[in-house]
């Protein structure tokens, strides 16, 4: 073969590692990342406990530059090894890798930059796509599926509660007022919402006898209404488990897709027997 | 026709505009009072926020007229455009909606009137009115049918948590006393239902070690109370979406109603095909 | 007919009024008991305000003779009527009923004994009792008979959950130590248990990092474990439901029964066909 | 028989005594075990109390003695009638059990060693074992294999509230600072899994708006997500209920097994039929 061909036949074999995981090379990637992921999280963490910052910061800050190399690095690879760079440095997970990236340099050109460090949890998404490795166990796409199913449910039943959280809040920020803490008609809602939840922190409480029994209401009114998402989500549960065991009428449909990813714009799904990328038609890796 | 034929009809335009959600002018107008409503309450809530109300009194107050005008005109036309306008004037909605409209008028004349504004948040409500436009999705009406359904098993669960906090309560009031904030008895009441709810907002908690060996056990009680109510929803729940399923034994008959008002007595809910109203037997507008 | 004839014919008339509940007079009777004992433990919680003692007090006293003299009625007449005295007065309610009457008495004899009041909220669940008037509506006896069928499924849950309790608070005692509340082991099994039934009442909480990991821990399995209580009543609640609607196999036979009490031992729930009490073999009254 | 098959036969019945419970001294013997150990529980609680160690400390040491003693000589024959005493030394129960027996010893040679002493209550699992007896319930093994059922499904759930808490507490800590308490990210993580789980104690909450907007959308996901945990063991419980009334699909097979235990391995759940042990293969004593 002619210099273009060895020089495509090198991007696709990295292509084939980093964005996908079906050869030995592509499953050790996706693990080492996730552990670096991981590592760069639990970096941060320990950043932010003052003690710690202020008798190690040495040691973070040489094992944060390790991080952010071993992220550039990737970085760049992924942006070399696909032939469209732009979908995805513009996609979702491309802006969250580029924000993982530079933080510590941008460190030196602009001061508080390094608050953007935060940004790099949301890499622990990625952890998710790695997931979809061992959905095939079926948990996780069931989990999702009976969640979209009650969706609609969910929405009707959210927007009722905020409805009863506004009216109830306004109700308690007359009856109660400043003394209680119930300083204005948000804080109010915030705290019924508090309450209806049982979360009750207590940072705010009723201190007047109506307060407390309109708190009384609300609070027998969240113990029931957490009945409501329960008894849906469960119902919808029962459904997919019912429909697994008849196999008779599956509520969805599953087809057997691989973790190839296209190769010009990288979306993800195809069937196993596919040969063309079902987005955008260009030729897939076999 | 003559002028009262043509005054007629300009009414019955303009009823079906306000009152129901055919034509696409009354479907605007739906949306329109949506966002007002939704406006004046979010206006409420600023003027509540002390710091808000001091920097932005000016812009506050001539935005609560805009809103209070809107309100007037939308409140009159209600009145012309129905034919027993006493009939709207007395219904829940038509004092709310009176309600929400006059406090400004009555700031001129008596202080502290203000705090009618307040009741403005009851006009959510008619979110609910108008969510009737999407309940053929069927998930708003089989929520309140579950609910209906297990309303008489809720009564006497709610009754027998009423009278097991009574007794508890008293016990705790005997037993911790006033240091731990265990004043009266209602005061007692009052933590055992924060307690079996399991809100737990800690304003107060027993600090004797009999106390906290009761609250220990109201506490399990909560635990294992919270699923009696859970268990009958989804019960309720599982039997509704098996009869869609199967399609044999529906819970309940379903008929396709519209969203046309009787142009007499306002009542809804009318058949596609009826002709008359079934509450007052007056002719329907086709 | 002879005096003792028409004695007996006049306590029979009596206990007819008072221990049943199938003539109208016996319905009226059952009422207003119901009423005044909800009176009663209204005017206890009053009482037990510091605020309201002080203003009403005369008020309040005399409404308590009024309570008591009233109760000092019923409970004679009970004793009157009944065939076999000594099992009502040694009975559970015959206790209740004579110590919810005798405080104010006592009171002048012995100081402090008005705390004997507290008692009379057991009166309440004479409410139950009288429940059982509406128990055909099969609401209260399917909730009953849900909870005993899964009974001992929730005695194993429960053991497991206090073992887990007494562990965790062990561990807790130890990491954390005296500074942030845990000054004993029983208190940390107290925290264990507030934490784990997702009361928080932040009256204890852990303050070292390895104390909140822990807590973090003990939360993440409460909202885990509460689901095994749910899951159980969930599903004896479904197979009850189930029962019902098939009616083939009927997971429990109900008879109907009424509301007379034997008039010599005064068990109640005989049958509508009864002649004999079922327990002592007593000739009931038709 | 000669000398050494007596003394085997001596260590026989010790072991049926100690190690199985099919004879009435091996009830009685676990049924003694059970009392002393949560008698020994019961004894650390009360020593952690400063109050009472002060008064009753004699009385208290005295106890300590006589359960150091009781558990020394199981501890010694729990050895002695094993044929293989180091799988035993060895095994979870064994350390536990040697835990629970030396700190009273230790604590003339090491000073501060009584803290073992709360390793104890871990042997309140032998209350588990002993509850083996009652398993022929059903409900503790039906319990148990439920829990296993759905444990794939919990650990995606858990896997995924652990990163939305981690991405959450981040935002978190960017959004409130140091003022309300979240002093580092750790901190804040563990500020959204109290609010999460709902527990909410209050010793950290948010102050600015944004923060408590924030709080209020972790609440409402944290009340709609407890249905996921719930509705999937109640599915489980569900299945299970099925299949023990059609008695078709059984779920599992359930064998009946005894109480011994190996003489040589001391591995347990034998077949009634067994005459070997299903792990080593020695012969089981009749």
């Amino acid at each position: 073969m002619n210099k273009k061909g060895e020089n495509t036949d090198w991007k696709q074999k990295l292509h084939e590692i980093i964005y996908e995981a079906d050869t030995p090379m592509g499953k050790w990637f996706d693990i080492v990342l996730i552990f670096v992921i991981l590592f760069s999280v639990l970096l941060i963490m320990l950043e932010s406990v003052k003690q710690i910052d202020e008798e190690y910061h040495r040691t973070l800050l040489t094992l944060e530059w390790v991080v952010t190399i071993l992220f550039t690095i990737e970085y760049i690879a992924r942006i070399i090894c696909i032939q469209k760079p732009f979908k995805y440095i513009f996609s979702f997970y491309g802006i969250i890798d580029f924000l993982s990236t530079i933080p510590l340099y941008l460190s030196y050109v602009l001061a508080g930059s390094q608050v953007l460090l935060a940004v790099r949890a949301f890499r622990l998404l990625r952890v998710f796509r790695i997931l979809k490795l061992v959905r095939f166990l079926g948990e996780a796409s069931q989990l999702k599926s009976a969640l979209r199913a009650s969706s609609a449910k969910i929405t009707v039943f959210l927007f009722a509660v905020l409805i009863l959280s506004v009216m109830l809040g306004t109700l308690m920020y007359l009856v109660e007022g400043d003394e209680a803490g119930f300083t204005s008609i948000p804080m109010s809602i915030y705290w019924t919402i508090v309450t209806l939840t049982t979360v009750g922190y207590g940072d705010i409480a009723p201190i007047t006898p109506q307060g407390q029994f309109i708190a009384t209401v609300i609070m027998l009114l969240g113990y029931g209404v957490i009945a409501v998402p329960t008894g849906m989500v469960t119902v919808e549960f029962g459904k997919r488990s019912r429909a697994l065991k008849t196999g008779e009428d599956k509520v969805e449909k599953f087809v057997h897709v691989n973790t190839q990813a296209c190769p010009s714009c990288s979306k993800e799904g195809h069937r196993d027997d596919a040969s063309h990328c079902y987005n955008c038609g260009s030729l897939l890796n076999e």
